[in-house]
């Protein structure tokens, strides 16, 4: 028999009707002949609702306090999954993390999964054929004994690593929408649904903005070869349609030069003026933004030629905005800027297809697009397989619909 | 240092209010000098939408599963009260059943506490000072590794067993009322709150109908002497009134005959009329009820001298009513009764006290007071130290004010 995982999101899950609907996809698959190991989020809102608590109980929170009050929210999904697969008389049984276990790291409310023992799992497959309903987004640290949770859209990343651990055929993400698409269709609605994309290109476009999926669940998935595909719960569970297939490049026949656009609106741009230029300033400038956990993206250096001074611009995530203000200005005397300035009416657009290998000029088509239409770029990135352009925020729609246009992705 | 339980119920832990007002009467005894382990029911209404929810999904769900999805809402409010408590200064952490261990039977949905290792809590008492947040109403079974709950209410049950694990001085159970009474205030306004109350005495008034505490938590204080405090968790956290000890006998000085007088309208009575009055009837009328796990409290069998056949009237809990008259219909040719006929409109009213062994004619003169007001008594049961009556529910306010004035019970 071959061995499937079943991934369920919150709103899939948002009440006993809804999860109803889920087994009957459960039972579609299994009576196809396969092994299922189902991984579910919390309830819709309930998540919300348990974070909301523990901000009120404290804003500098435990983690680990934080992990075991979230983690609930999941367990609670799989005890009634278990309970409703059971009344349309499939043997299923629920697990959380601690039960399996799924290993983590110590680094409570962000996680990572080092190590899953299936044992358990692939015992009740051969000696029930039961159903194993895992309650995602959790595992526990083993040497404390305590629950630890993945971070927000960690049941992706559940599901992608139980597939690992149980050798599946094949992960399926059931979510609210029926696939990956060339860009959101609520900006482009000539945007098109994508059958495959390359493991390489979804990691970008996950890490580039695009939410179907957690990012660390591609990653995995892309490490281990888990053949993922995003569908949606939505779907009459008797004949479900098409999803997109998220596997190796050579499984994609023709493959595009670029295969989506993705923006983020979660970019915070900080520039410093009269930086002095010598060697070390950069240093002066990022180490201590590290230090602090910022991520800084986009950096863009414009020095006037023989004034000894520069100028530094770059990006950081809009959560981050304020910390990195506070923490420039009190290194100001090690860097030596004479004004620091920010914005946050920005946006980051990129493309994304692994044929720019192949391909030249990719971007520069890109550049003099959005020139005609009389937009300006502040900064660029590049890399082999994807550019990002940051612009003012309100250009947002028409940048978008420019590229999609531009790169052959609309709708025949 | 002294150690000490405390214990809070649901209304005591509804909001993040209420728990920072939990955490003010934790600090107070941390104050006081104690090593505290605090247990926590889930938040008031959480165990119903979790309960609801299960029945939702199948009216003949898994207990397995049942007790995966409760046993959560007590996780959470464990993870918040720690927080709270950090965030006051005061190290704590919280502990689910499983992480302790408190081994439990696999009677899910009513388990029993087998054996809880308390090394862990006291290390935390001793290396750190650190308050232990527990989880209550949960246990794991070893052999399974499943979650296991002790049944409603049975957040008392697992302060108690955890007082007697840690060893604690004494085992404090915060609820919405501030003590134990001589009678239920809202019927009697003249109810006294009781200054102590003897183990022996406390266990007859929960099982016959006294709220305040869950039956097995009181075996239990009896069983391992655990000293057991019931006060209200909406006192000035500053300035605490008193409540209710709940001790040895031999620790109440001034010891009445009666101390109070308890009620239960979850009664429903059964009779059956001209049953062959021959040895084994009643095994074969009462073999099957204890089979079906129903519970038969009263039993009053009248036999017409030389007629060969009984009448036999018994009472079952309301909850058992229809069961119990749909199996003993099925029985009916092993019993060979002439009609079955049923009551639910009926209340059990029991005086309860110590007193009694030594005081003759206790009961004789409730018999009397309740026949001068016209109250007719269906079924009466005795004990060492309570003795019961079966009554018209329409009569509870009036026999439950005769008896308390009678026995002394007044207020002065």
């Amino acid at each position: 028999m071959s061995r499937l995982v079943m991934k369920f999101g919150g709103t899939s899950v948002a009440n006993i009707e809804r999860i109803r609907n889920v087994a009957r996809h459960v039972e579609r698959e299994r009576k196809a002949g396969n092994n299922i190991a189902v991984v579910v989020s919390a309830m819709s809102g309930k998540t919300n609702e348990l974070v909301g608590w523990c901000e009120q109980a404290s804003a500098l929170y435990d983690r680990r306090e934080y992990d075991a009050v979230v983690a609930s929210g999941e367990q609670v999904t799989a005890g009634l999954l278990a309970i409703v697969l059971q009344d349309m008389g499939i043997p299923a049984r629920s697990w959380q993390g601690w039960q399996i276990p799924i290993q983590t790291s110590d680094s409570h409310g962000s996680a990572r999964i080092a190590h899953i023992n299936a044992a358990a799992i692939l015992e009740a497959f051969e000696a029930r054929a039961e159903v194993a309903v895992v309650a995602g987004f959790q595992g526990i640290h083993q040497e404390t004994g305590r629950i630890a949770t993945l971070g927000r859209g960690g049941s992706d990343t559940s599901a992608v690593a139980i597939a690992a651990a149980i050798g599946a055929d094949r992960c399926d993400i059931y979510t609210d929408v029926d696939g990956v698409y060339t860009t959101d269709p609520r900006i482009v609605p000539k945007a098109r649904r994508l059958d495959r994309v390359a493991f390489e290109e979804m990691l970008e476009m996950a890490s580039l903005g695009a939410k179907v999926l957690q990012v660390r669940s591609v990653e995995l998935a892309m490490v281990h070869k888990v053949k993922t595909f995003v569908r949606s719960s939505f779907d009459d569970p008797r004949d479900p349609k098409a999803g997109t297939l998220i596997c190796d490049e050579e499984d994609i026949v023709e493959q595009q030069v670029v295969t989506g656009i993705a923006f983020s609106r979660d970019e915070a741009q900080i520039t410093l003026r009269q930086v002095a230029d010598h060697p070390g300033v950069a240093a002066a400038i990022f180490i201590p933004l590290a230090e602090a956990n910022i991520n800084v993206d986009m950096i863009i250096q414009v020095a006037s030629e023989n004034s000894g001074v520069t100028d530094m611009t770059f990006t950081v995530s809009a959560a981050d905005f304020e910390r990195a203000k506070s923490i420039l200005h009190k290194a100001q005397p090690q860097i030596g800027f004479t004004s620091l300035t920010g914005a946050t009416d920005v946006v980051k657009i990129s493309a994304i297809g692994v044929g720019m290998r192949s391909h030249a000029g990719v971007a520069a088509l890109a550049f003099k697009a959005l020139a005609e239409k009389g937009i300006n770029i502040r900064a660029i990135t590049t890399s082999e397989i994807k550019f990002s352009v940051l612009i003012e925020a309100a250009y947002t729609e028409l940048a978008v619909r420019t590229l999609h246009s531009l790169y052959g992705l609309d709708k025949a």
